[in-house]
Formats: structure tokens, sequence, C-alpha cells
């Protein structure tokens, strides 16, 4: 009623009085009319508002300006307060009662049959898959088994259609893990919980089923995955999933380039990573605010070795920079604060080296104001339970053996195959590759049955090599049958490579040159030796793609789009006559990676290398970092709640409990 | 400039169109006046808008309501929008440099002198003792060691006036809990970390110390508290702290009421343990979703076992019963949610006994209502690693065994003495109460030097005895000096033991009828053996303080004001000739306490004991259940982060992910 027009002079005292006492409206009616009406209006007012001449009076802007300001607050408080109230309303609403009757379960999923090499239950029928009509059609649909629930494996799932496959995911983790902020979490600028959503969750579009275990084996010829399942109590189980598709997207471990003592570093790869780090922090600065604790040991708690100058070892050495300078600074002891010291040993001769000259030196520059100890083109010899010792050329060429004491030391350089990683490769005699699974341009693992299989993310590297399809090239090339490719040729040879290898494009720019480069004996055509000399040389020309997390969300959203098509037209490639391990050619073209650029947070300052050109600054810099980032996230409850982080870390700093 | 007041009509145009742009306005000045100006109103502005003239058409109101609508909208948008600026600004504030120079540290601090009866390291100097100067004026001022960062600890913070002593607390945790919200946080419906704030950080207004110790024995000659530290990599060390007031706030453990097999139990005392339900919970209802599973041993997976009755077991049942329901049913197989089955074992006849009998009937029969399986007036008998047995009198009247199979037994009944609280009892011989420390009603621990040593919270219970202190009592009532008491003088001691026990009151409201009824010679006095018969049943009439944090919150505060008069006192009350010792007496009465109600939250539901009415109901009550909470917390950061776990709940659902 409040809201509606007044009819005459009456009703509107009777109706804007209230309000006035509600929420301080500004009454523009009497203040922003033309001057010629004031007097009058004026006077209507003057019974209720003794103010209402004041507009004559010096001042006058001012206090308007003061009415307007209230006016906006008033009414974003009363927003507010509706929001809030809505807020409640479905909050109210979220409390209800719902009985669950009887639910079918297929007597094959309560009681599994065994089978396989092994002998081991087959989990032929899960739980779930008779308790509605969704799942009971699903179950009909061919079984999709992800294995991992990281970038990659949620890349897939995003792109999956509902209703085309029966997905299950095998994961020993319940929950996928934002891991570019992950050093952020180590520090507790952003909480834990902020980077993970569950993987029923995100399966729960699809119907989707976890299965919270670890892969170990893989029997390609009756299509069972072995995992063994984390039981609480200790007390695992070893168990078959069948599959008609399998996508490994297990990531990797990190590789030791056979430095001993490595047990005794942090990763920083899982939540658990980043929640025992931030642990190790708080408890060596307590430690070293006792008076009990000698200068030498103090020195030592409060030293932190970083190894490794890519994006992670940067971006911890940054965080822990913050929290020592912003936060424990105001709680501990200022000795302690004093004592800190963080070193970052790196091996190549700059930080960052995979990004541009610029940025590396604009973060060099940053970290030597910071203080940070910058170690590089220096070696890691060995880890012991309290120091680090590393080599590095001295000033008169001789290498030097060094030692920093600590008690902290994070390992983040390169990657290695985990134990199922390696139990695939060795499965498959192709398979040559020392760090990753290699797949071909469809990210169908070489040596597997064709289009059964397939490996993303870390656990995987696309092949470069064009020599094995020489002869297979040559044949589709040579058009006259002369076993030699004349240019005519290998104008159609080179749109082949470049199809079947998308990553040899950038080698194949310069076609002419290439076929006279190569053209050793000058007769116009290329021979099967000079062919092959010509492909391996390319083909070690290619850089294979870094394992990020931006590559394993590409090639996992790639492949799920590509599934779907698969599914979608399976009838129509059917009718004609497809076999299904072409379906994939048929759908869809190789995979292509398109780089968006690499960022890096460095300590209240940012890095863009976005390619073409690169973005470096202080906070506008690191607010576009956190944005990039914001807008990645997987989910809007993840992106709600590291808001919310960043903005508890503003007004009431990091959390420094140990938790 | 848009916010001043036009002069002219000309001048209102260009001023106001850009707001109508801006945000939508909804133009008051024509809509809210009075009719008889609307026709000049609307000429004037007739050449600018041509929606003035819609007052007259039909419609019009709904029109009215919409732009109000928007403008609110529209305000509250732009009123976010300049608090969003605000947080940010504040937030690029945050980002600052500070440099450490040389810092000042005492060498007592760096090396400490060993001494006491072990010849330990005594801290007699901190680290930051001298770095400025308020730390340098502090260190002359009495030390006052805090054991625990619990309630009482807390509440003795909260109330002490900041530069009055050297503030050291000694606790194993480096943060205070929340513990009434545990039961939530346990599963999901709060994280952890709301619950949690750093004890440095409640300290710091105080420039008060944490030693990050547990408390192992106490030198009350020397004033020495011996401490165990919590060394990173195990290695632990222990020292003196030595102090001028002690107070002891270690809170207790639970009691084993002598049961077998409690290794297996889960207790909720602490973040560690609701961070180890959680994760149980959730790693049950995965194993309970794989199909290897038989039926039985997920039946024993689904089924909860919780053993009391009393708040922390009601609640903590309540939040298993709505995880399961409003949460994990919608993502594990309905199976799960089906066999799920809670189990209350409570050893009186109801549960929540402390309450009034409508709650406990109320809460009975929304547990009833939710099939959560009430056992009650039985007793556990023994805990194995996969089942609880309990004992209850059949139909027949025979005591009878049953077995429950589970995976998940919580125990919360009653407490138990901590190691440090039990040394301290050892140490005084006059120390013979079996479940905490004996404190006077001034909370000074009994047979310790007066005025140096204090217990609160759990640790301590307040002696309730009065018979010791009959001699004293009759020579200073009995003024005639004739070894009896008349009634007159009966009334004077009644005064004097209400002084010393203020717990006894409730018992000495009948001054008359005890007098007559103890008086079995009927010679109108007392003597000293009718006394004493009198004394012992008041005493055990008297009903200790529970176990509660409202009791510990409210001892802290109490000595917390306490200390602080103490020390504000302390020229007056020397110059006065009180002894040291005497200053308890001189500046404060005896502890009161004052029970403020007693709450629970039964599932989607909650009660209120208040004492002389009872409040119970659904969401509303379950809202002011929250309510009350909320405005407990120690402080606006966990404020703020409850709220908005409770809203991400609403929105969002439980976080389900093993963390």
């Amino acid at each position: 009623m409040l809201w509606t027009a007044p009819s005459s002079t009456r009703s509107l005292h009777a109706h804007t009085r209230p309000l006035h006492r509600v929420l301080p409206l500004p009454a523009h009616s009497r203040l922003s009319l033309p001057g010629r009406f004031r007097p009058t209006i004026a006077k209507t007012y003057a019974t209720s508002t003794s103010s209402s001449t004041t507009a004559t009076k010096p001042g006058f802007r001012w206090r308007t300006f003061a009415r307007y300001t209230i006016y906006l607050v008033g009414s974003s408080v009363v927003g507010l307060g509706l929001l809030t109230g809505a807020i409640f309303l479905h909050d109210a609403c979220t409390y209800r009662e719902r009985h669950i009757e009887g639910v079918p379960v297929s007597p094959r999923a309560l009681h599994p049959e065994r089978g396989g090499p092994k002998n081991l239950p087959v989990l032929s029928r899960l739980l779930s898959d008779l308790e509605d009509d969704e799942n009971r059609e699903l179950v009909e649909k061919p079984h999709l088994v992800i294995v991992g629930g990281g970038w990659g494996a949620v890349g897939v799932i995003d792109k999956l259609s509902p209703g085309d496959y029966h997905v299950t995911i095998v994961s020993p983790e319940t929950y996928t893990t934002f891991t570019p902020l992950l050093p952020s979490a180590a520090v507790g600028t952003v909480s834990v919980r902020s980077l993970v959503e569950p993987l029923r969750k995100i399966a729960a579009r699809l119907k989707g089923h976890l299965i919270n275990a670890r892969a170990i084996d893989l029997v390609m010829s009756e299509r069972l995955l072995e995992v063994e399942t984390i039981v609480p109590g200790g007390k695992s189980e070893r168990m078959y999933i069948p599959y008609d598709k399998l996508i490994i997207a297990v990531g990797s471990t990190s590789s030791t380039h056979g430095v001993p003592g490595l047990e005794h570093c942090f990763q920083l790869k899982t939540i658990s990573d980043a929640q025992a780090i931030r642990k190790r922090i708080i408890d060596n600065f307590e430690a070293a605010s006792l008076p009990t604790t000698t200068p030498e040991e103090r020195r030592k708690l409060l030293s932190f070795v970083v190894c490794g100058g890519g994006p992670t070892g940067v971006e911890t050495a940054a965080e822990i920079y913050d929290l020592c300078q912003e936060d424990l600074i105001n709680y501990f002891p200022k000795i302690c604060r004093k004592e800190v010291s963080i070193h970052l040993i790196q091996s190549r001769e700059h930080i960052l080296n995979t990004y541009s000259e610029a940025i590396s030196r604009y973060a060099e520059d940053k970290f030597m104001h910071d203080n940070i100890d910058l170690i590089t083109s220096a070696r890691v010899q060995a880890i012991g339970p309290d120091k680090v010792m590393y080599s590095k050329r001295g000033p008169d060429g001789k290498m030097e053996t060094h030692e920093i004491p600590t008690n902290f030391v994070l390992w983040s350089t390169g990657i290695a195959m985990n134990p199922f990683t390696r139990r695939v490769a060795d499965l498959l005699p192709n398979q040559v590759h020392k760090k990753a699974i290699e797949v071909d341009a469809h990210l169908r693992v070489k040596g597997a049955p064709l289009g059964e299989v397939y490996a993303i993310g870390d656990a995987s590297t696309i092949e470069t090599s064009v020599v094995p399809y020489l002869l297979e090239l040559v044949d589709e090339a040579d058009k006259n049958k002369d076993g030699k490719i004349d240019f005519e040729e290998w104008e159609i040879m080179v749109s082949r490579i470049k199809k079947r290898i998308p990553m040899a494009e950038e080698q194949l720019q310069k076609v002419r040159e290439l076929f006279d480069l190569y053209d050793s004996d000058s007769d116009n055509s290329l021979n099967l030796n000079e062919l092959a000399v010509l492909l391996q040389e390319i083909g070690n020309k290619i850089t294979a793609l870094p394992a990020t997390a931006q590559v394993a969300s590409q090639q996992g959203k790639y492949l799920g789009k590509k599934l779907s098509k698969i599914a979608e037209r399976r009838k129509v490639l059917e009718a004609n006559g497809l076999r299904p391990e072409e379906a994939d050619e048929a759908v869809s073209g190789p995979f292509r990676y398109s780089h968006l650029g690499s960022l890096a947070y460095i300590g209240n300052a940012a890095v863009f290398d976005l390619g073409r050109f690169s973005f470096m600054g202080g906070l506008a810099a690191m607010y576009a970092w956190r944005s990039v980032y914001w807008s990645e996230q997987v989910s809007m409850r993840t992106r709600a709640l590291l808001m919310i982080d960043w903005i508890v870390r503003g007004v009431w700093g990091r959390d420094l409990s140990r938790l």
C-alpha cells in the first residue's frame, strides 16, 4: 500500500509519513522541483515538516547531498534486508522431509559375480542402476569409466550430454581440486574447502557414479579395470569394473630427478599437501617463538626452501612471504619475522623460464626486493631431515656444494608416471615414453584397442613422431605410384601429416623450403630416405604439450564433446558401415591445443604471459590474476566461497589456526 | 554534481536526465505529488518525458509499484557496488610493506637459565618482552599464566584490562574452539574454520603470549609451571614457566564409566574429533555404495551409534540424521539412505534429562518421528571394533544384553580429569574430589597458596561442603561465646555461610525452619553436633555446577574482572596493610553463577530450557538457536563465517568432501 500513488494531499501525508520513519526518504518532491513551485509546496508541507523551507538557506546543497546519500544507504539496507529475507525463506524451504520406500536394487549389484583373470568381483551392476527410470535407461547405454577426478576428468564430465553413457568415475579422492590455488590454500589465503567440489555433485547431471578406489591394473582383452577400494579401517578389497570406453586421467607424481631424501620434502599436488604445509609453517613459527629454541635452531625453523622455479614453486615462495609479512608478523615475536629466510632453488638460469624473458626478469626483481633468496643454475644434490644440499658453479667456474639448514622443503620439479600409468604403459609394447602414456592425436592410447582406451592430462603425452606413419603417408600421397614424392604429392602429404599430428603444423609452414632443403639429390622429388630424415627432424622439433591444468581441461572437454557426438551419431555411423573403432575420426578432427596464456602470482603482484604480449604489475595484476582463476571455477559454490575467502583475508587477515 | 538541487526548470532537466539513465529513478516528483499539482507539473515535464501523463491511465498503480521496485533494486545494486568498491579499496590497503630492523631481545630469552627441582630451562623472559615500550612495561607487571585455551581462558582474557598483567597462555592448541557447534561441524553444516579463533589474536589486545605446549606439572613452592612443547618431528622438550598467578582452565576428558573398548569410539571435544567424525561418515557411505559390500556389512557401515543422551549426543544424532536426509540422499544410491540407522543409548529414562520434562518429551517425539532408535534406561557394557553391547531390562524385568553392529560410535557421557588436573589434585592432600579440582567460592584452588592458583571451567568444581568451616563459622557467630548458637547467632552464621558458599543459598532460605528442624534437643540453640549434621546435610543437597561452556565462560569473566580489580587497587590494598592473599575477598564477592538457560538442536527443530519456561519448536526455534550461538561468538570474523556457512548450506547443501 505504501507504494501506490496518493490521490489527495491528505492521503499523501498519510502514506508518506510512515515511510519517512521507516527509511529516511529524501523527499525530492520538495527539493528537486523547479524554483517556482517551491513556495506552494513548502506551504503544503509546512504543517508536517519544518525543514521544507531550508532550500533557500546556505548549506542546502550539502543537505541535499546528505539526503541522497541517506536515501541510497537506506534503499541499500532495505534491499539487503529483502535479500536476507529471501535467503531465509529459501533456507527454510530446504528443510523438507522425504521418505525412502522400497528401493529396487539389482541382485547382481547386491551380490556381484566373480570373473576376470584374477577371479575378482565384477561390478557389472551398481547399487543405483535400477532405482529409477533414468538409471534403468542408462544402464543399457555404453559404460564409460573415467579414472581420476582432476582437470581432465571434470572436463570430460562437463561436456558429456546426459543420457548418452553410463558414467562411472574411479577416484581415490571424493572431490576434485582447483589445483592452481593450492599455493594460496597452503598459507591460508583461501580455505581448502573453497577449492574442492565433490565428484558426486559434478557427476549428478549425468546421473554418474563414483567408485572411491584406486586404479591398479587393466585387462584390455576383457575390458576390465582392476581397482582397489579404500575402506575405513585399512582393510582394502580389489574388484573389476567393466567398461566399454575407458578414460585414463590419473595425473602424475613428482619427478625425483634421482635426488635422495625426497621423503623429507613436501609436495603440492593435493589438498592434504596444502594442509600439511600450512600446519608445518605454523608449527615452525610456534616452535621458533619458544625461548628454549636456540638461535641456530630458530633460523633453521624459519628457513623455507622451495626446489623448482616453475609457477607452483614461485607462487608458494611468494605466498609464504606474504603470510610472514602480512600476518605472522603481527602475532609472533618480531625476532621471528626477522629470522625468516625464503630460498628458491632453480636448475635453469631464470625462474619462470617457460614464460617470456621480461616476466622472468620482473619476477626476479620482485623476489630480490622481497629478500627472497634466488639460487639459479643450481642442482639439488640431496635432501636431509634438516637440510638441503645443492651444487652451483662458483665465481671461479668450479662446482661448489652448499647447504641450507631447514625444516621445510617443497619439491615441485617436473612430473613422472604414477604406478597405474606405469602399469598401463608396461602392458603395451609400443609405449616407450618415459613420463606418460603416449596417445595419438585423437587422445587414444597407442597400442590399445582403438576407441576403447583414452588418456588425457598429465598422465598422457601426444605422439610427436611422424616416422611410424611414413609408409602409410607415402602410400596415400604417391598418386603416380613411382615410389617418389614430387612437390604436388608433397603438398598432399603435408596436409595428411597436419591432420594426423596437428602439433606438427608449425614445423610444416614452409612447404617449398622444406621440400627443397631435404631434396638432397636435387631430383625435384623426395625418396623414402629423404622423407624419413625430413619427418624425423620435424618430429624432433615438436614440443610436447606442457603438463598443465589448461591442457588437461581442454583435452577433457574435447573428449567429452567427441564421445557425446559418437553416442549421438551411433545409429548413423553403424548404418554407414563404419566400425566402432573408426568413429573417432568420423565425428571429430584431432585434438588441437589453444594456449590461452600462462599466469603466476608473485606476491601482491602477478604476471601474465599471453603469447603475443606480456602483462605484469602489482595489485591490479593480482586482482586480474584472481579474476581469471575465479572465472575458471568448477561451480558457483566455490566461486562464492573464494570471493568470501578473499574478502575475509582483507578484513581479518589470513587464518592462523593450524587446521 | 548530480546530487545538487536545480535552480531552474532547464537545469532540472539537465541534471535529472542522466540520473534516469544511470539508475531507474522513479521520479516521485511527478507521481507522488498531491493531485492538484499534477497538471502543472505534467505540463512542465511534457517536453522531456511522455510517460508523465500515464498517471491518469489504468495500470498506473502497478507502474508506480514497478518503478519503486526498480528504484529500490537499483539503489541496492548501487549501494552494494559502493560497498564492494570500499572492500576492494580496503583490501588494496592491506598489502603494505613493513620492514623489521634490529629487534631488541633479552639475552635471558635467547638463552634461558636452568632451574627448579628438575633443572629445566626457566622462561623468565620471552622473545618479545623487550621488542617495544609496551612490552618492556608489561614484563615488570605480575606474570599471569593461563593454562588452557577454551571457554574459561577466553573469558579471563576477555575481561582483563590491558597493561595490568604480563599474560602467557599455555595451550596445546593454537586456537580456541566454539565447542557448542562441534556437532554441526562434524557433519559439515558449518565449517570447522568458522568455529576457531587463534589464541594469539585473542591475546593481542593484552599483548599476551602463547606457549604452544602441554602443562605437565606444577611446583607451587617456586611458582613454576612445567610444560612440554609440541615440536614438529616429535622431539619434545620440557621447561618451566614462572608465574605470579596461575589459572588452570584445561577442561576435561570423557569419563570412561569403566566401559572397555572406548578406543573404538569417537569423542567430540575438539576440532580434530569433528574432522575425524566427518571423514568416517563419508568413508562409510562411500564403502556402503560399493556393490562388493555385503548387505550386512552395508547395514553395519550405515549404523551410527551415539552413547549419551545429553545435548552433545542428541545434537550429533540430529545432525547425522540431517546430513543423511538432506544431502547424502541426493548423491548416494538410494539404498544407502534406506539402510541408515541412528541409535541413541541413554542410561537415564529420558534423553536431555537435565532439561524440563516437556522438552525431553518433545525431543523424544521428534526423534521417534525421524526413526532415530532411542534406547533409554540402558547401560553400555562394552564396545568392540564393529559393535556396541548394552544391557537393558526386558519386558519381563530381567536384564538382557543387546548388540548393535556398527562402524561408528560416539562416546559423550560425563567428564573426568585429564592428566594435568589429576597431577595438581595429587599434589594437594585436601583435594579429594574425583572428577575435578576443588576450588573455593573465589575459584582459588583449595590447598594451594591463596591468591596464586585458580581453576575454572570443567577442570574445577566449587566446594559444596560447609563442614570444614564449622569451627571457624561458630567462632565468628557465637557472640556470647557459650559454645552454642542461638537463633540470632544462627542468622549471622547463615549470612556467613552464604558469603562463603553462595551455592548454599537455596538450601538456607528457610532460616527458622532449619533451626527448629535440627535443634533435636529443642533447647532453642544448636550445639556443635547439631550444627555438624545440619551443615553436612545442606552440603549434600547442593548441586555442583554443570560442566558447561556457560559455567566456564562466566567463571573466566568473573576471574578476569577480579584480577583486573586486584591489579588496579594493588597500591591501595598494600597501603591498607592487606596481604596479597587477602586481595580476592577485598575487591570482589564470591563467584555467582547465573543460569541463562539451556538449548539444544534436535534436527530442524530446537528446544530452549530457560528455567521458568521452556520453548520448543521447528524451524523458528532452530533459527533462534542459531541466533543465540551466533551472538555468543568470540569474534566478528567467526560470526561472519558462521553466517556464510549457514547461507552456503541453504543454497548448495552441506559440503560432502571428506575434508
